[in-house]
């Protein structure tokens, strides 16, 4: 799929769901493109804890706690609070005001046939019992997206009808107002590599599987996933031919290996046999000791000082809830909500 | 029913949805309570313009406009904003907070076996296609509720599930925070006399029903509704006997007519014939006129001076919202959702 490309016109909102530290995956999916797009356009990164509660309820506190975790994170990965807008979702009021309005523009058999909260309440075991927070959500971003009046999400494919739903949203806003005070937002997904599989080979790198390999990963942690990644469990002897399909090492090379042609000598050579998992995980443990050496170095640095770190999410809180009253004041304008 | 006693140690709210002038059936159901309420305890009236829009998105204006409306039908009543704290809605930002929150500790499949709700669905022709907001108005009105720690809400009959619904996310989210943060409120239903029927004899008087008296008649808007009213149909002559059962111009006297012995005496002539709908109604239409007079003359006054009336709003609010956030924070901070 061909996307436009985003240049400084744009504006950008995304975000993570404080519910644990980010991991490789993350990375991948997600903050190497921010720390590259935060030099295009101006970026705005929700730290979800809101959004994270809709499910989360009874772990409140593990919510809290990631908040600074998933800053580290972002700050580790590279990402400027100069140039990016980091902000706490719970101390931004416009968007729960924003979306209660929203509410009023959708149906519940709306809300019911979004596949993704379809497929959502299917993974998390809800049945019946949905938390009406979580069959609203979609109101609830369309509040995170049209507040920062953003041009581009960049979400997986699987969360396209969310954007959907939001546009939808802005546009029976502007109608029923009949003037265009929100905007429409186009879903960016990014290209190859934009999911990462788990050490383990499963479609998803994910905590709560146990096959992510966090950020904060110690030299030995590493070590350690690189040694229990799934290859091909055929590939007995050395000698063997290999499957390159499949196995995670492969993966992850094409990934992270910039030395394409290099890449493409494993391969063949692993498939004709004589190539040992030994030494392509040899290699990849190279390449991602020294991909996440100084992400780890930065990360300390920062956690020595939280105070700084949540100084600094202060100050960027205050900038987004700068630019979501506006448009809350738009909203409720046109709403004719604007009394005195 | 046996209701305890509100005391000063109560906190009540109760409020109304902004979509026309409010009329006799107000006054009888709730405006002349509170008018005798706001001497016992602390009082917030909610003039519900958010809550207006739920169902009446495409109407924004009316609500809008009404605001100012229903501000000087309360004023006329005789509520007195030293008493009693009238807010608008959409201006306690907190709400739409606090109902983001409870939203999650409610589930969709209780919300569609709210009664009320249910009820509502039905009346408003929804069908499938209930606004999302509608659906999950009870957790808006627990927001409404709970944010000014109330704990008396006058409501119809019909109302009680809303109450019970609030006091269950109340119970749900003390326990998930194991501490009491959140009050419990009882519904007080009016005894006798708390429906008026329509003018036409329908249940409800409703100004879409188009069976109402508002506040603000005229003598002669008065002296026609009297005339139009639903007597005995089969009372054709004035030596007919007469029924007093369904007879709206008794019904009002009922309600109206503080000499009793009169009232019943009335009933037993009419009964046995000799007495004519003329005089009845000439006797009702005195002791409405005799009632309404000081009402529409204070609300003419009060109306010849709107920025007044909306400088009077923007105090109340001001207190409203320094209740709500007082509330909200407890709330947040019982989460953890404290960061600075």
């Amino acid at each position: 799929m061909t996307q436009p490309a985003i240049t400084d016109r744009d504006i950008i909102l995304t975000g993570d769901r404080t519910t644990g530290q980010l991991h490789l995956g993350h990375y991948v999916g997600s903050l190497r493109q921010r720390v590259q797009l935060q030099h295009v356009c101006r970026q705005y990164l929700l730290l979800a804890d809101a959004q994270a509660l809709t499910d989360n309820m009874g772990n409140y506190v593990k919510v809290r706690d990631n908040v600074l975790q998933v800053a580290l994170d972002y700050l580790a990965a590279g990402i400027d609070p100069d140039k990016s807008v980091i902000f706490i979702q719970s101390l931004v009021p416009e968007l729960a005001e924003l979306a209660s309005y929203y509410l009023n523009l959708v149906t519940v058999a709306r809300l019911e046939r979004n596949p993704t909260i379809k497929d959502e309440i299917k993974l998390r075991g809800f049945e019946r019992d949905i938390p009406a927070g979580f069959l609203t959500y979609p109101a609830a971003q369309a509040a995170d997206i049209t507040a920062f009046k953003a041009t581009v999400v960049p979400v997986g494919a699987d969360q396209i009808p969310m954007i959907e739903q939001t546009n939808e949203i802005v546009r029976r806003f502007n109608a029923s107002v009949s003037r265009e005070i929100l905007v429409e937002a186009r879903a960016v997904v990014p290209e190859q590599g934009g999911r990462l599989p788990g050490i383990d080979g499963k479609a998803k790198m994910s905590k709560s599987l146990g096959n992510a390999l966090p950020l904060s990963s110690s030299p030995d942690d590493i070590r350690q996933a690189v040694r229990m990644m799934y290859t091909d469990p055929n590939h007995l002897r050395v000698s063997d031919p290999g499957q390159v399909e499949g196995n995670v090492v492969f993966t992850y090379l094409d990934v992270f290996d910039t030395d394409v042609d290099r890449v493409a000598e494993f391969k063949a050579h692993y498939q004709r046999g004589g190539l040992g998992d030994t030494v392509i995980k040899k290699h990849l443990e190279e390449i991602l000791q020294e991909l996440l050496a100084p992400i780890r170095a930065r990360r300390e640095t920062y956690a020595k000082d939280p105070g700084a770190v949540m100084d600094m999410l202060k100050k960027g809180t205050a900038k987004a809830r700068e630019a979501a009253a506006a448009t809350l004041s738009d909203v409720k304008s046109a709403m004719g909500l604007n009394y005195f």
